[in-house]
């Protein structure tokens, strides 16, 4: 499916850890769709990680940044911008980690330094980015700006643990910070709040396979797969979604609003 | 639990068929909490029912009416005034019922003159119900109307078929009624969003037992009974919730937030 | 912005008017993107537009049909793949109408035979169609059926009078269809809300032009027009979005997550 | 309305400041309904108010309490089971601040060390004070925790800054903890997203008084007052709403399911 959809379009894509990151099929499928833009992680992920090999096959530049640092973001936005050749048109934010989960306390039993860490690196770097993009005048009019999110936000999941806490925080930093960066730039800001997504991360958290297992279930055109995010996210940073802003859009092969599917009520009747 | 609660209010209830029903539970609770009414059903299903033996329990009297029929409403609400001496002060619609449902149609097979008669039934009525009291200027200033919904109205439960729809459109009727209520007579208009409650009515649904089975175990407080139902209601009719309204509100132990629990969960690691 | 977004896709558009629908201009635009069609509109809308020249323009056939007619509707799907040469892929049901409105009815003060045919026409129409198409398994795995809808649906705008009601059930009807359609058929269905757009038909409503007025004001990125809603279509029809489905699309600018906008508060400190 | 409502209920109030809080009056109004309970507060916030008066007036203890020190949280639920002799019915959390606010920080220009204490005093300290009652098992079955939240949460309001995202951080917390503490304790936790209320706290803000006013024309029973909350608290706190949880309930006069009132909409053809 090559067919320039973002032909010109600058950007920066955060969270690019291996090839099963959502980040990475991202970066892919921008490059496959004419777009350029610059990588970054955190220098930690970026040691565990294949980024480099990312890199040499999009034609991109790396540039290291911890999301929590408002330096390091500085940096990155003005290097970006001299990298690319002028302002951003789209960034993707893929980040989220939570040293609870990590470190196997329940949600009933935080550490609240934990937690604090957690919702920085999770939450509240969302803010961060967009504070640094838009202090900076980095972003084109028309620009798009979208982070990953996921269900929990809304619903209880038992092990997602304060996940969905900072969740619940970065898609409301969406609406906040789209609110401003719409009236005065005309930039729009959005989550995507997607699948289960068997990541390198994501399978960290305890009974996440069976949890796969469930959702593809419980979804009527099944989970959506890492590519598939990759897909759904190049048609926001395009210019056929310039009014779609402040959303929080649920991808997810319908799981959102199946109240049960018929799989998961036969499981009680045997 | 009687403390005159609902001490010298008056009210018309709509759908008590036998002691399973919500209706009939929130009879004898409105009774109990000191508040008299006058019950109402579907001559035919006053026939099925056992509506005499609560008439006689509460010392209420009994106005037959379709409530598809507009003549029928304007005689209810006019009789009602005169038998309980006064305006309204609270109203339950507990009325639904899918043809294609009786019929055994699905959902992709609908028939729709039995779509129609069910839409009329389970969510015009509602309407109908409204209207007749806003011209009559049948209620009191701070009155209170409460419709019985479920949350298949927000997500899809595959056996619940067209009431899905209805109670969608019922929910809206509470909306838009509630608006113009509201400014111009202070009444207060909103719908219960139920855990399944094994009523007579509710029985007729496929699956029915599987499935409060499943929704015992996805609820962190457990199914909410008709007799919780009724006692929630009557906070709804209370001087207490005055600034309530215009909304869907859930009472189901929790199940409507919560993305899945660890028992169902644990069905997937067999 | 012709990049073959669609090409090779076959559909069916219903509802384009004139130039100011927001289905001429998706038509337009599908074309544009390399999709073919079949246009369709009711007998009376089409003596009222000028959709033979969209036809022309777009070297498209029109097959009349009234969405309330299931022989119409089963007769279109059947003309529509032989002229397709195939199996649908995308469908667009751009249909309101609401007898109340046109004859000066307020919500509280109902004709019944109105609300059911508004009904019938606004809502159970989009049944139809997606029941016409599933059984005559008319529709392309990873197919995409879009329904326009308004906000209304979820919160009250006291001039949209039963229109609302008829969006509530209309996205209802989406989710549920959407869940067989998806598990049976792979095909998703969706509503897009759009921001009020003055097309013919929007122009009907009283006050409408205010509330253009209005909605701009709310609306970080201003109101989306009948072009912004194509060029989102046509995303929701291509495949980068296959596990979009069962959702309602919020395509308003920000409207819906805008409590206020600092406009609308300084009036209040006049 | 003194019906004894929550005779016999024990609990502990945090926030009451001076006799405009919400949490002043749902002491006074939980105290004639027959329940009792322990006042806490931080202790700068006890030194500006006047909330002696109120423990005199309602025979009640004041423990003070830092709500984001976990010592001091533990300290105060033990020392609240010994003065009211036994476990917790009922907990409201009223607490809520931002430096950012208080600093005249625009939500793009925030100061993240602000930002972190805001989250900390407004949301974080809502977990802390459920894991603290958690783990001392200090919770009646059935038992019920109330936090107040407003609509910021789920829109953007330009000026309600940082704060907004920790209503959404809040209001995750109530279903997180809700799921466990439902579960394992039958304890109910639940939100009320109040309307804009002219409390000392609440008038910090920018433009509270035009807000307030605009608020109340959108609102078609108008705001809801602080004792209209206190109102509505109790029957949270009562048995007649035991399966009600993890919700998010609005009480705000229909505020939330407004799209736009007619008063609203007339300003625009002036």
């Amino acid at each position: 499916m090559s067919i320039n959809l973002l032909k010109g379009k600058k950007g920066i894509i955060f969270g690019a850890l291996d090839e099963n990151s959502i980040a990475w099929k991202t970066a892919e499928t921008v490059h496959a769709q004419g777009g350029t833009f610059v990588l970054t992680n955190a220098p930690i992920a970026m040691r565990m990680g294949q980024i480099d090999e990312l890199a040499k096959k999009t034609g991109s530049e790396i540039i290291p940044a911890d999301a929590t640092s408002e330096a390091d973001l500085d940096n990155l936005v003005a290097k970006s911008m001299e990298i690319l050749g002028g302002k951003i048109d789209f960034v993707l934010h893929a980040i989220g980690m939570s040293v609870n989960v990590r470190k196997g306390r329940a949600y009933t039993d935080e550490k609240y330094d934990f937690t604090t860490k957690g919702w920085d690196v999770s939450a509240l770097s969302f803010h961060k980015v967009l504070q640094s993009l838009y202090k900076a005048d980095a972003m084109n009019e028309w620009g798009s700006v979208v982070a990953l999110s996921y269900i929990a936000a809304q619903r209880t999941f038992p092990d997602y643990n304060d996940m969905a806490d900072n969740k619940a925080y970065l898609e409301s930093v969406a609406r906040s910070f789209g609110y401003f960066f719409g009236k005065e730039k005309k930039v729009r800001v959005n989550t995507i709040s997607q699948s289960p997504t068997p990541t390198t991360a994501g399978q960290g958290v305890k009974g996440f396979n069976n949890f796969i297992s469930y959702a593809e279930k419980m979804s009527p055109l099944g989970n959506a797969s890492a590519q598939d995010c990759a897909d759904y996210t190049v048609t926001l940073f395009s210019d056929f979604t310039k009014k779609v802003t402040m959303q929080n859009l649920f991808h997810d092969g319908g799981f959102s609003n199946t109240g049960v599917s018929q799989e998961i009520v036969d499981k009680f009747s045997e």
